[in-house]
């Protein structure tokens, strides 16, 4: 008896050590109000039982959708509101982050416009190319998404792998194969591509940054297919249906993705089912 | 004699006919201020001694070159006012061509910010990004740019390659290895990288249109190197004299890529020495 006790203990406290680390593990889901962004924070939560969730959007109250979660995950899921087009409202998300938890183990960028009524429609030709469809989804596509991965950085470095079975800190930002510009046969869609090439850009840049400085962070771009939301819907029709993904398919696919992402992976741009897209 | 006649006025015809096609080659250089704009409107001038060239820049009376040129090429330049920033000065711009020459063969945007004191810094870490920076530059290398396509076209598909030795109008934007994604090593820079590898996207989205359309138009991306001009100045420190070009031997360069364009070659980007880089 004498023999097993001290590793009844080890076996004790290894357990309790990793139950703490995961409750540690602390993920961000930026742009959580429906969609994709919605998805990622329900699996996040239903795939962990430990763990918390950080959820940000433009307006909490209007996302039904996050209600309903915050109902069964209260003690583990965090709402912020979060307008990524004023970045004062970044830095307060980040400094209410920093209070709670102190650090950050997983950034999902998962807003984006597409089209927006009287507002924003995807060009279907160069005669149909407005000044303030472009700057608008360089904004909210491009701009907003870098300008959180620059409040969140020193909570992504505290972060870093811990409480995870990943070796970093990780940073996925919805991006779309339309922003390939080595795979664009069709043209269209000025704005939304040039933004997310924009995108694809400014994340490759942050990722040979945190190479270079050594930070334990890993920066990739998702793309998720063409995924069954609100974004998608006006232009379904002519999407093959065994190509038409379900939002919990897609998220499914793309957590396996940012789970099992590698160092050597940083800076790069990967489909759903992990294939590398070209630039 | 009889025999000689009619081949002799057939000769006289066909010098005639090329020498009004010459003089109807219509160039219009966005940009033409200074720098590799300027040169460019220098050397299109000096090379052919018919052709015209239109200058654009958005204070024309604050260049000092362009005014040097007009009393040199006096019949053969027109300097017009042109603010990329605002589409009603494009759309003046376009409809003041058209009026004067019906059409255009050429048409190249050589306007970029990179640095302007106070304003606009090449940012060399994350935690100097501005979201005033990465708009303004957006704006002007790359949304300015696509404007000025978008209100030419019509002059450019009128022009095609007529009285020039190319298959078509060329459109030659100033792009920039630092635009590259692929061939990003070392980040920093990010709203002019940024930019620019937006306007790679948004030009071979434009190229794209003109060969499904079969306008008789070619879509080309240019590096020009590193070139000893005002925007390069407060980087030349690192660069070595071999690889720091002057504005004459870049544009000499860019002017032997764009006279040998093939129809093939719409929507590439291109280095000065020919060789094409990656996306």
């Amino acid at each position: 008896m004498a023999s097993r006790s001290p590793r009844l203990l080890s076996l004790a406290r290894r357990a309790f050590s990793s139950a703490s680390s995961q409750a540690n593990r602390v993920s961000l889901v930026q742009g959580a109000s429906r969609g994709i962004g919605l998805e990622f924070v329900k699996q996040l939560l239903e795939n962990n039982d430990k763990g918390h969730v950080v959820a940000t959007c433009r307006n909490p109250n209007s996302s039904t959708g996050l209600l309903h979660l915050k109902d069964r995950f209260d003690d583990r899921l965090q709402i912020l509101p979060l307008d990524l087009t004023v970045e004062s409202s970044v830095q307060a998300s980040a400094l209410s982050i920093k209070e709670t938890y102190g650090h950050l183990n997983l950034l999902i960028n998962a807003s984006g416009i597409l089209s927006i009524p009287k507002v924003l429609q995807p060009e279907t030709t160069l005669n149909k190319l407005e000044k303030s469809s472009l700057m608008l989804a360089y904004e909210v596509n491009a701009v907003g998404p870098i300008l959180v991965i620059k409040h969140m950085w020193p909570l992504l470095k505290a972060g870093g792998g811990i409480g995870t079975e990943r070796s970093g800190a990780v940073v996925a930002s919805l991006s779309a194969r339309v922003a390939s510009i080595g795979d664009n046969r069709i043209g269209g869609w000025h704005s939304y591509r040039s933004s997310k090439t924009a995108l694809n850009q400014l994340s490759k840049n942050v990722a040979l940054e945190f190479a270079r400085k050594k930070d334990p962070i890993i920066c990739i771009l998702l793309h998720p297919g063409t995924v069954d939301t609100d974004l998608s819907k006006p232009f379904q029709k002519n999407v093959p249906k065994e190509k038409l993904f379900s939002k919990e398919f897609s998220v499914q696919k793309l957590l396996h993705i940012i789970n099992n992402v590698k160092s050597q992976d940083n800076g790069k741009f990967f489909a759903w089912d992990g294939q590398e897209i070209p630039w």
